[in-house]
């Protein structure tokens, strides 16, 4: 079997793609398990060599939008080299999507769009994995959201971001309907704590205040103490991509998007972790520095998921904060002893 | 102040150009009223001649995305000339859409896009009223919907145009945020009877169930007798579409749509409207001959709204569907003697 995962070269496709050759096989659609031939990473940076030099993964380094945009079929083939299943996980991020609306409609909106249209080409229905967000559901004053969230609450998009993804729901919803693809809407929650350097997302900072102190580093928390967090360590997000796979159609049920299983927390409540295991020399490295415009999209996402559908897909959400932090410590240690 | 109606020549698009005419003047976002200089009609295909030939109606006539593409900002002000307010019913139906995927992807994703983006480089902020549709919402074996939708029900479209619909709204509510527009999402309901010619909505012979037969022709209908529908007279959709303009922000209220208020009926209880007023010679020209397909489309849109946000602002259902059939009669007389 062939994979594609878009974005392939972010912290979650490497992450995604490690995890699927150490497997070596998946099962599709509640099939039994096929070996995975090759895995195709596409992104804008290469990923690491460990990936790079792997025989069974390829490399194709540029924008979607190019990479798909007036090609013939048998150039798409490319991209989507008789792929069974494509993890659609590139996009440009919350915080960047409020500041540049047309790169993120190029990014979000018309990126999807192609790679579905390719799909479509391919005329075998591969699995199709959209990474939605729980930045579809926004909260506002004329529009409060109910205090928990499940499969079934209407979104509510506060941010150019959350509007995009949710009509990437819609598109992969259609195109599933139409026997295009295998639709599977996932929606990601908060994904702490994420290695590597900040981005422009606005959700940045919750993986910042734990991994930068960790490392003897300033980091600054832009909202107040007590705000609440629906997070996903990285370990459980990986796994709800995978399991969307997994799932026969029937498991999965409806084309409308899966939440997946969310942790609440509060920002206060993650600085107490990480003094746990970086001492209060850590936790004073946080700076309590508010951003109104940070916080104005943070603090609309909810906080609270009863996230049924994932449930019945035997998907469970992290058991606490503390746990997150430990095993991103020792991930990080054993990185560094690799 | 100039308006601006896209499916002008359209029978809804026509009709409301007449009201706003007769009205020579309109209140927008709760302003005192303006007078009406002039309204372009963007469609196709020409309008009436009552239409065309009065002094303060200007036709376009052409594709919309030919029209708004590739043109520079001073070409697209001919469509958008520095308008107030822009009434976008120009859409792909329910049933061309399902037969035709990118004819509906173009006419009623691009089209909307474009059209946004042209209201965007106006600077302007102009009212956009989006013609959207009760087809969002969409009954499946898998995620049935409540028996009774309202205002915050999650749609599950379960056709291209209901989903094409909902992306619509999607975007008209993100270009509305960042302040690009004033949007209102205006859901309508299935319209009945509109005059005219049978067209490519799978709710089509909803009108011609009736027009065809008070006309001594024979119609058919294509879904069971106890289909429930949703309908609207033309008189209180353009009700809806008016009010719409005329509300302010405030009581307008979130960028999500407003579903317009419906009479819940069923075909079996509209024939007999129609024997009331036709007799059973008329009734009889139905032709009950099922068509699964167009059967599959209309039976998965809901029957029963609670359209409380519409009711806020002041709009009522339709009483009876005698009532409907009784004005149509009128006005049919009325414009045959006019």
């Amino acid at each position: 079997m062939h994979i594609v995962i878009t974005g392939g070269a972010g912290f979650l496709g490497q992450r995604l793609a490690r995890e699927l050759l150490k497997a070596a096989a998946l099962s599709i659609s509640g099939e039994p398990p096929s070996p995975i031939e090759s895995i195709t990473l596409v992104d804008r940076v290469t990923p690491l060599t460990d990936l790079s030099n792997d025989a069974r993964v390829r490399v194709i380094t540029g924008d979607l939008n190019q990479l798909l945009a007036s090609t013939t079929p048998a150039d798409q083939q490319v991209v989507l080299p008789s792929s069974s299943v494509i993890f659609h996980l590139a996009a440009a991020v919350s915080g960047e999507c409020e500041a540049d609306f047309d790169l993120g409609m190029r990014s979000n909106v018309d990126a999807t769009r192609a790679l579905l249209e390719s799909c479509r080409a391919m005329g075998t229905k591969p699995v199709f994995v959209f990474a939605s967000s729980l930045a579809v559901f926004g909260n506002s004053a004329e529009q409060p959201l109910p205090d928990v969230i499940d499969d079934r609450t209407l979104p509510t998009p506060q941010s150019s971001y959350g509007i995009q993804k949710f009509i990437g729901e819609q598109l992969v919803a259609d195109y599933a309907r139409k026997g295009f693809i295998r639709g599977r809407n996932v929606r990601l929650m908060t994904v702490s704590v994420r290695p590597g350097k900040p981005n422009g997302a606005a959700s940045s900072f919750l993986s910042g205040m734990i991994r930068e102190p960790l490392a003897g580093v300033k980091a600054s928390c832009p909202v107040p103490p007590d705000t609440a967090v629906a997070l996903s360590s990285p370990g459980k997000t990986i796994e709800g991509l995978i399991r969307a796979v997994q799932a026969s159609d029937p498991e999965w049920g409806p084309r409308t998007a899966v939440n997946l299983p969310a942790l609440t927390t509060t920002v206060r409540e993650m600085a107490q972790s990480l003094e746990k295991f970086g001492g209060p020399a850590a936790a004073r490295l946080i700076d309590w520095a508010p951003d109104p415009a940070v916080s104005r999209i943070v603090t609309s996402w909810p906080s609270k998921i009863d996230a049924a559908r994932a449930r019945g897909l035997g998907l469970k959400p992290d058991t606490s904060f503390d746990d997150i932090v430990a095993a991103y410590h020792t991930e990080c240690t054993a990185s560094r002893t690799a």
